[in-house]
């Protein structure tokens, strides 16, 4: 057993690393001096070369090896697949194809970036084709004869598949069009939020509501920054949110999703803290803890009833004329372009089409060339209206300049996760609803805590959440109660 | 010369994780969630280890001997000095006697913590012992036959030796003591302020006047910590502050104090960016900084003149009657024991005493058992009061029991230089005096840049300052000029 200590030990300082470099991203999007970004890549880069040697170091494929065969117990077992797996994939591509990716994607967000701003995508396109070229060549070399797409994937998500997932969502795809067009034919139309609410009255409540569904503020801050995100693990798991004065559901559903992903990192058991275990076991299951607490346990109507009344209380008005009209603009179903915009019942049908059409980008069976006359016709036919422009169609999103591809099908996994995890939550806690009523959430999250969030990395994703649910996880409870919620909200 | 640019190369990327380390301690004492210390412990440690090994890395060796001999130019012959100089100190010290160090030094801060909250030598003697154990060790290997205590000193001060700081301590001695015995038997008396300065306006006044000495936001940021003080380098330069409600005067010339260290480090020639060049060169010229833009231009008559108007607008009080009780005010001599606290007048005479003790702890002269007394004895000698307790003693400063030997004298070496470029200064920029009357000190930050700051590493410490100054630097211009001050302030 002195090959595990080796390892492990070893995995603990590079454990050590990579938080810190996941430290300078936080740094960079909330505190940075916006005159030190060309000092901060500099930095990051001899952080991230540090690590790559580290992952590389012969060292560790000599103590994989002297494990081969090993009885381990079922923690030392798991610590050895997340370790395998790293090195593998850091092992399996060439360092000139690692460097290539990294240079490239990092030229390739700028050049996005201006492309969508100027609505320009021949602008993006050379870039965009080197960026798939490489992709592809990745993925041929993390796949080693298996599905390329599934090696990409297999970094979000261990153990899904693309077939898989494909067959998942080929049975959601009908119900949620379905869906989507018995609401938008609906008679009524609930009206968004009216009025101003200052950014001191929001950043205070979405403290309170942090709080209020169990975020540890020994081992947490909130901060704002242009995109809401969540960073590091362990003892230091640090959240943003944004604020915008006319639209207060943006700053406290953003909140609440961090705080999905906040309190999960913070949840594991702190045995695994400086291990692979001690990370989030993949994006799917973290989108399921971002989304349960956004969607079903904070747009529920129990907690929107005490959230009109909390806000009457710090901004004075709620911006709607009763608990039950705050409860419809919360979860109004709108026409749009924009993911990250889109309601519940909009936003798997955004992931589904991205997923089909990277999935044929990586397998060659489209071109970049022909991606933006794809992305319009299937979202035609999915969302029943024209693409006005492509930065609301093919450029809306970063994922694809930075090369993650693979990522995107993780967000409705996750959505798909949250469904089986509320139907248990739901059958576990009887007194949720009560809480949720008072505007409290500890209950859910000790109940989430037990059943998914301590494990860490220790289960497959699959495995955890069949474990924490009693059955194997799919995607009738999510529609199920899509279908009830919105039926009732829109009489349909 | 391609051992020098490896060799560079090499460098670049053991700077830009210095520089991550740097920032992990300004996030230390600014933003990390309080429970996260054990963590960040195993982070920073990872780090260092990874510092280390790079600092000893036996390719160093071998690109420095290669280059023996070679003829370089100025800088590339400045950048091989500090890193043959990191180098030859990092691997003179036995990997064991560093470990021992580290783990005796992190412990010790806690205990001496401990020790003087509770006012109890005697519990931070065995750790005190162990430390003075370790660092004799220490300087023993690193002077290689030397004298032990300059090899601790030329960590601080490249060039400095010990007996040359006590020549001049010897000549500052008597005429401190002397003037600080006129002014304590002046007949006038200075009030402090008086008044409530909310924290809001605190802050805003010193973001004005860190804006007013030139300090550059682009690169910089200025947040609230328990003891103030100055983080990184090139792009990235963050100082802190802290805030009494009932003492402005705190946080204005703490922030004054740090935008002096922050400006050099901001001023330093771009070229040498993340390159041993590309920092200050020594504490003692960084001292020089803080003191001159907090002593020399901020507490002078006119920058005091600006300054109380302003307050009277910022806080609707000022704290003084007048702009002459408030110049009294902000320049008050006062007998005390803490370094920290001490006025002009008071300052250098604590950093003698220390010099003097720590030099014969090293040497073996004083045995840690025998400080306290020691201490005691020369305290009451040159500030003519008794220590009425250990925490206004010996056990005031956090610096012996983090191994800090030889960092004290940079202190007052700071006032000197500081003393030295102030003359240059004042006989440079003939408009200053005007500048500090509207509270503007732009045009000397300007002449400081020009001289000193620019230069970065380039020059060993003294030869810097007289460079700037065009004289040897000596502690004539500080005297006189503390002489002129404070006699003509309190009629002495």
């Amino acid at each position: 057993m002195t090959a595990y200590h080796d390892l492990i030990a070893f995995q603990r300082e590079t454990e050590a690393l990579a938080l810190v470099a996941g430290r300078l991203g936080w740094d960079q999007e909330t505190m940075m001096p916006r005159g030190a970004a060309h000092q901060r890549a500099e930095e990051i880069g001899a952080l991230e070369t540090a690590l790559h040697r580290r992952r590389t170091d012969p060292r560790v494929g000599e103590w994989l090896a002297a494990l081969e065969g090993e009885a381990l117990d079922d923690v030392a077992r798991a610590q050895v697949r997340h370790i395998r797996r790293g090195h593998e994939r850091a092992t399996r591509l060439p360092d000139t194809l690692s460097a290539e990716l990294a240079r490239v994607t990092s030229r390739a967000q700028g050049i996005w970036a201006e492309a969508r701003a100027a609505d320009d995508v021949a602008h993006f396109m050379p870039t965009l084709r080197e960026v798939v070229r490489l992709k592809r060549e990745e993925a041929a070399a993390l796949a080693q004869g298996g599905d390329p797409y599934d090696a990409l994937l297999d970094d979000y998500e261990p153990g899904a598949t693309g077939a898989g997932l494909a067959a998942m969502f080929d049975r959601m795809r009908p119900r949620l069009v379905e869906l989507r067009e018995r609401v938008m034919g609906a008679q009524r139309a609930p009206a968004p939020l009216m009025g101003r609410f200052e950014t001191e009255g929001q950043m205070g409540l979405a403290r309170e509501i942090a709080s209020h569904f169990g975020y540890d503020w020994r081992h947490g801050r909130l901060d704002r920054s242009v995109h809401p995100f969540t960073s590091g693990s362990g003892t230091d798991v640090r959240i943003t949110t944004r604020v915008d004065e006319s639209d207060p559901l943006n700053c406290l559903y953003s909140t609440l999703h961090e705080v999905g992903h906040g309190t999960y990192e913070q949840g594991i058991d702190p045995a695994y803290l400086l291990t692979p275990l001690g990370n989030g076991v993949s994006m799917g299951v973290h989108e399921s803890q971002s989304r349960i607490y956004e969607n079903q346990l904070g747009r529920s109507r129990a907690f929107c009833g005490w959230l009109f009344g909390r806000m009457g209380e710090v901004f004075g008005l709620a911006g709607a004329a009763d608990a039950e009209a705050f409860y419809a603009s919360v979860n109004r179903v709108h026409s749009g372009y924009i993911r990250t915009e889109a309601d519940e019942v909009h936003y798997n049908l955004h992931i589904m089409l991205r997923f089909d059409l990277e999935r044929e980008l990586i397998a060659g069976l489209l071109e970049a060339d022909d991606l933006e006359e794809a992305w319009n016709t299937r979202f035609e036919a999915d969302f029943g209206v024209a693409v006005d422009k492509p930065s609301n169609g093919v450029l809306q999103d970063v994922h694809w300049s930075v090369g993650l591809f693979g990522y995107f099908p993780t967000y409705s996994l996750g959505n798909v996760y949250a469904g089986c995890l509320h139907t248990a939550l739901r059958a576990a806690v009887p007194t949720l609803e009560d809480d949720l009523a008072r505007g409290h959430a500890e209950s859910a999250t000790a109940w989430l805590r037990e059943t998914v969030q301590r494990h860490g990395g220790l289960y497959q994703p699959a495995e955890l959440i069949e474990r924490a649910c009693g059955f194997a996880p799919h995607e009738g409870p999510l529609l199920d109660y899509l279908d009830t919620k919105f039926g009732a909200l829109y009489g349909v």
